[in-house]
């Protein structure tokens, strides 16, 4: 079979990081600046070709094929591109992460191994609307080393080709920088295609709703770094303090309850339910959310009214990303362990306790990717935990997880310096043996 | 759809974890000391069942339904079970790897986070013929805390089941411990049903031939921790110390030929084949290995007579496992480079040179997860590496490469403590600021 036109490129690109991969960080960070200055300078183009992506949008969402908060996640204006550039700027500032030693051991005499840190290859990145995603992937994956395969939706198509070429031609002008490590596809079938080149896709970050991450993670053997659903609970212990209970159930419902990391469902120990929950209640229905409680929680709160409904059983596995929570009450601490092990996404969760050894069983038998102790589930973030910068959040439970930054794409490799060392004098009845000591040693590979 | 007994137990295995996960290391390490002593105590039980196997794999044997490498794999006598004991006993002594604050962070006063190491969850493990697999695993996934489900070849039931149930047995012996963490399978249809259990096994590890394991791979979406192949190279740089030269490759291929780390395809600069190639191939054929050449290094070794062939394009993508190797003349380092990223498995690579800007320039651009300069591709290897216990050999591009220790079992989960910390008051124009300040704490989880 002859090579497609997708498969041609991506090959190209996996070419490229190699040379990618040893490149110094000053010459990165001037491909950065360059890219920064770049979107600065091309503001125009950029815009324009946005505007003609908006038009066909527009007509779109008036046929009410797209809505409107697609339509404006796809909006490129002078602030969005203000804040491209500040993302670039903020991964400049970022210590280069290739070629750290992380451990160092010597073997024996002149024989040293050392593991240091490597970009992990070509990464696939599949994004729907945000045109944002070019700049901000791209400069996180310059910075590591990593080459990269763009696929944006199609609604977007104008607005990506222009920043695409912006950016790499930004890249290509630091003399001898590998722009082709970076690729951009534009075609639907390019998806499918794309997700079977497991021989040269080393990971996929979806970046879009939860279906099409799903889609995603369902149709490829290549890893993909991401979620599919954020079902994050809050346990109200009955040893919390009231006022922590409505505060951090009101912000991780009410602050923004269209994201992953916004809570979808209250359990509350029996012993507290009667005095705490009828205050949480209260709180959440002046804010118009929902509540869809089992029947002893509806018990306490049913005087609230038409914000209070039954839930049923598919409740508790609901993701809404609305303004809707489900409500249990619950015996005791570890059934709301069980609850959340069985229900969640492992995602975040969170307990209100003032309790120590409450707070310490939770935190150890929650299996999630964050568990907050008396903080809002609204936490769980790349930037409010402090990255720089985010590529995802993730629910795997390899590699990484929870809120990922530049880490999550990189790896490492073993490097074994010898003066000519072979195995056959470690082996057998006279064998030398191995020190094994640690050594307080770097090694430069670039 | 009832549930199968299989995933039943596979359920219970997964519950069971919960509860290990949060066991103390005094309490691992005592079930680690009574499944060392039980397999002492035992050891007649074990030869029975390990008897009843090599009775069956005999008749298979004179059929030619199995290998004598394959009936000597599958043998359990005493020797093996001091081994087992002893490997247990290694596992004892590694450091609890559960609960290790990896990183703390202040974001903001009373506002703690905290990245904390924890076990992966529920390891499926599937291997052929070798017994040893069974204690060797169970220590590993006990001691780091992960669930385990066992699926071992037909061929080795009865030395699996008895090994297992002696070692479950011991485990169960000290009060508590949750010993249905560890499940059998026995029957060739649940390796199909449990690779297709991805909502409850997090990561999979073979144990067997290369078709084994690709078999495995090519029909799972659960993460599988391995490597399908090991065709690794050495290149003969120009500044080669020629003693050097002929050491470590005669090493990497005939110390033991049959393994994953041995060389399968020797590169040699063209300015230095003529005066060390004549050298190597003498010292190759003199233990009986067949060279597969290209033109060029034929030309110079041929008069070597029965041991020299010609190579095939093939032979650049093969990977012998026997004795056997492949030879070509390269014209510089990055020829040799790009052969090796092109036709390599990522595995294990040398390079023999004593100039260290070359040295330098092939640890930074082959991309394998071993490099070894003037040192045996044998070396690659979790007891050599200094892990005490190896879980296998990974060629993987995220979360574990190379050799993989308890570390590979590992992953972390964010812990952020607050004080009824809400999200609401980070945003808008009098957002307070984040410190984002680097804590020297670490959190008890346990």
């Amino acid at each position: 079979m002859p090579m497609s036109d997708l498969e041609e490129r991506v090959k190209k690109a996996k070419a490229a990081y190699i040379r990618l991969m040893s490149e110094s960080t000053e010459r990165k960070d001037r491909a950065l600046q360059a890219m920064a200055n770049a979107l600065d300078v091309d503001r125009e183009r950029i815009k324009a070709a946005n505007l003609k992506d908006i038009e066909a949008a527009e007509e779109m969402l008036a046929e009410g094929k797209l809505t409107k908060s697609m339509l404006k996640r796809l909006k490129v204006d002078d602030t969005k591109i203000d804040d491209m550039i500040a993302g670039i700027m903020d991964v400049m500032k970022l210590p280069d992460p290739v070629g750290k030693t992380l451990e160092a051991l010597e073997l024996d005499n002149g024989l040293e191994l050392y593991k240091v840190s490597t970009p992990i290859g070509l990464i696939g990145v599949i994004f729907e609307s945000r045109p944002d995603v070019v700049p901000q992937i791209m400069a996180l994956c310059l910075k590591s080393g990593n080459a990269t395969v763009f696929k944006g939706g199609s609604e977007a198509k104008e607005s990506n080709r222009a920043l695409f070429n912006v950016l790499v031609g930004a890249i290509a002008s630091v003399d001898g920088m590998p722009a082709e490590a970076f690729q951009l596809m534009e075609t639907r079938d390019e998806v499918k295609e794309m997700l079977k080149l497991d021989d040269y896709i080393d990971l996929i970050i979806p970046r879009g709703s939860n279906e099409f991450v799903r889609y995603i993670q369902d149709n490829t053997r290549i890893p993909v770094l991401g979620h599919a659903s954020g079902i994050c609970h809050i346990y109200v212990d009955k040893k919390a303090d009231p006022h922590k209970a409505v505060d951090v159930v009101l912000d991780s419902k009410v602050q923004y309850a269209a994201v992953c990391n916004a809570v979808e469902t209250l359990l509350i120990h029996a012993d507290v339910a009667d005095s705490l929950l009828p205050s949480i209640a209260a709180a959440l229905a002046e804010k118009g959310v929902e509540m869809r409680c089992d029947p002893r929680s509806k018990e306490l709160i049913k005087s609230i009214g038409k914000y209070v409904v039954d839930a049923s059983e598919d409740d508790w596995d609901k993701e809404y990303n609305d303004m809707i929570i489900s409500i249990k009450v619950v015996d005791g601490i570890d059934e709301a362990i069980s609850h959340i092990n069985l229900h969640g996404s492992g995602h975040t969760d969170a307990i209100v306790t003032e309790d120590p050894m409450a707070s310490r069983r939770f935190v150890s038998m929650v299996d999630s990717s964050s568990v907050m102790v008396n903080a809002s589930t609204r936490f769980a973030d790349g930037y409010r935990y402090g990255k720089g910068a985010e590529v995802g959040i993730s629910t795997n439970k390899i590699h990484a997880r929870g809120p990922v930054g530049m880490e999550g794409l990189m790896i490492y490799k073993y490097v074994l310096l010898g003066n000519g060392h072979v195995v056959r004098d470690y082996v057998g009845s006279s064998a030398k043996r191995f020190k094994h000591s640690r050594l307080e040693k770097n090694l430069e590979i670039r």
